[in-house]
């Protein structure tokens, strides 16, 4: 980290595009039964039968999304794939299928892309999703990745966004705000290592959030959990953007309103212990940090005690008729919850 | 064109990325049945029943793909669709739905967004594909514009590059090498406006070319005209990077060879002229130039009656048991094929 190292450097030149395509192809093992075909051709070939398709797309850019001083290119690949097949999960939906694209400026050689791959085809190992198809080109400057998620669901099980009824529960997996915290340590340690280069950045302690940020998983856990529970959400959205933000989606999207309860979002000690050094205020963070792709789901009030029980769930209010966005806060104090999410058009800088 | 107008120019920061979605979303028309769900979840929702789904992938890169001081918005939005279809098409597929992400600089407004999304609405409506979704962020320099296009395609109807069988007939559609060379015009007359901006580019005779660079089509009309034939090809491929690459490609994933005969390729006036003009080999042009979108495949050697009669489309050569790709010049010399097609890893100046 914050180092340059002597490696080998192809120049992707040397290759061209098809004998990158070959060489990149060469790594990649099919897992699912509805890839027909995979890369090598005009277009991939999926059969699902008779379940739906579902789709979607991130387009991750440098200096925007990602600072490659801090952020491994394994790292990069890995979680690319997960910030989008998160969105899959959150259809209740399982992703079956990726497709790359990306640009590379001439800064990078064939080892960096090496590496991005790697992470790629580590999460497409750990999550059992095939990689089919993409495509790969120039830049003028910097890295652009783009990747589009595959999934399939029975059409009976597809949770949508706009499900939510008056009196649903409101249930978030996980806990919130390390990733934001995570970057904010990560750019902390950055520009104290630029004014002095001698300087080691220091992490320790913050391994956690660091993970959150630079590692993150998508929530396979919960969906099984939920299939197991044998409890099908009214709604549900991944928390890309912070918590705010996604449940104004989600009530906005259903035709309601919201109460939450401050004392209820779950947030763990090592982001409270980081925001009493960065002098944040931890609900703001996880609020609208963003970047935790944590599931933010909506079940019917008899879904309680299963919920209760399980330490990964979290009850943070519930569905109100009207259609306002409540906070009531540890001094019981009731605020209006506003979206002030991470804002990929106003760059990281200004946020 | 060559020319910076007064138009309005709002500021893309002013709307955020939800405030972008919402105002692209109200112009988005959805035609397809198999279109259950488009934009506004975490993912589209897409039902093929007992189709196959066909998936294909292109990224389009500032200053790599495309030079705005000659490539209108519109016409560019218009053409990323035609380029990520026309995998579809050669597929034997039909395309139903597109997902578009892009990334822009701060040096783009929301006036810019429209014209670029006008052009992809342009080629949604006339080829009745479905925007379903994608994601729209900033860059720190340019502009990358990356979709996603599905299709469906009868299980039995599927054509892949690699079902080519010693004696098939090569055809291609339409003419080759004109966009090309509509890129060569507008490359010289934007070097003449830099040089000198009074004069105004003499785009005079050069309609047609520059048509086919800046505002290509899919070939709809030989997938529907294939159809009539009842013929289906027995390989197939769109040709993106020059015949003589998409050949090399078609016969290695065949395990075959060919003979191409360059007196059969099919080469419009217009681009005989220029070539003359230029001082440039048309048939080298035609082999090498790229971005023709024409449909190269081969069919049964009993074909030949029905295809012989169609002006759309030219039967260029017979596949060879043996696995070399060879040319039979005018002068009845015969050489080898090589794939120099456009390498999207070079940039366009080092071609």
């Amino acid at each position: 980290m914050f180092e340059s190292t002597d490696k080998k450097s192809t120049p992707l030149s040397s290759l061209g595009e098809f004998g990158l395509i070959e060489h990149i192809s060469k790594k990649v093992i099919i897992r699912n039964p509805s890839t027909v075909k995979g890369i090598g051709d005009d277009a991939a070939i999926l059969d699902f039968e008779d379940k739906y398709t579902v789709i979607s797309s991130d387009m991750l850019v440098e200096g925007i999304h990602f600072d490659l001083s801090y952020m491994p290119l394994k790292h990069l690949g890995y979680k690319s794939v997960i910030v989008n097949i998160s969105d899959i999960y959150a259809m209740n939906a399982t992703p079956t299928q990726i497709i790359v694209s990306m640009s590379l400026s001439n800064r990078f050689s064939l080892e960096s892309v090496e590496e991005i791959f790697e992470g790629i085809n580590l999460a497409c190992e750990v999550y059992r999703v095939d990689l089919v198809g993409g495509d790969t080109t120039s830049s003028t400057s910097g890295l652009t990745l783009s990747i589009t998620s595959v999934g399939k669901v029975d059409k009976a099980d597809v949770v949508e966004r706009s499900g939510a009824k008056p009196n649903d529960l409101i249930v978030v997996s996980g806990n919130l705000g390390a990733a934001y915290l995570g970057l904010q340590i990560l750019e902390r340690e950055k520009i104290i290592f630029q004014e002095n280069p001698s300087i080691q950045p220091e992490l320790e302690g913050y391994e956690y959030i660091i993970e959150r940020q630079l590692k993150p998983e998508a929530k396979r856990d919960i969906f099984k959990l939920l299939k197991e529970l044998n409890i099908k959400p009214t709604s549900m959205i991944d928390i890309s953007d912070g918590l705010s933000s996604e449940i104004i989606h989600l009530c906005r999207q259903s035709n309601v309103g919201c109460h939450l309860f401050e004392n209820k979002i779950p947030i763990d000690t090592a982001v409270s212990f980081t925001c009493e050094e960065l002098n944040m205020n931890s609900t703001t963070v996880a609020l609208n940090g963003g970047e935790d792709y944590e599931l933010l789901f909506t079940v019917p009030m008899e879904c309680y005690d299963k919920i209760k029980v399980c330490d990964e769930l979290s009850i943070i209010g519930h569905i109100t008729e009207e259609k306002e966005m409540k906070l009531l806060t540890l001094s019981d104090s009731i605020v209006d919850l506003t979206a002030q999410g991470w804002n990929a058009l106003l760059k990281r800088e200004n946020k």
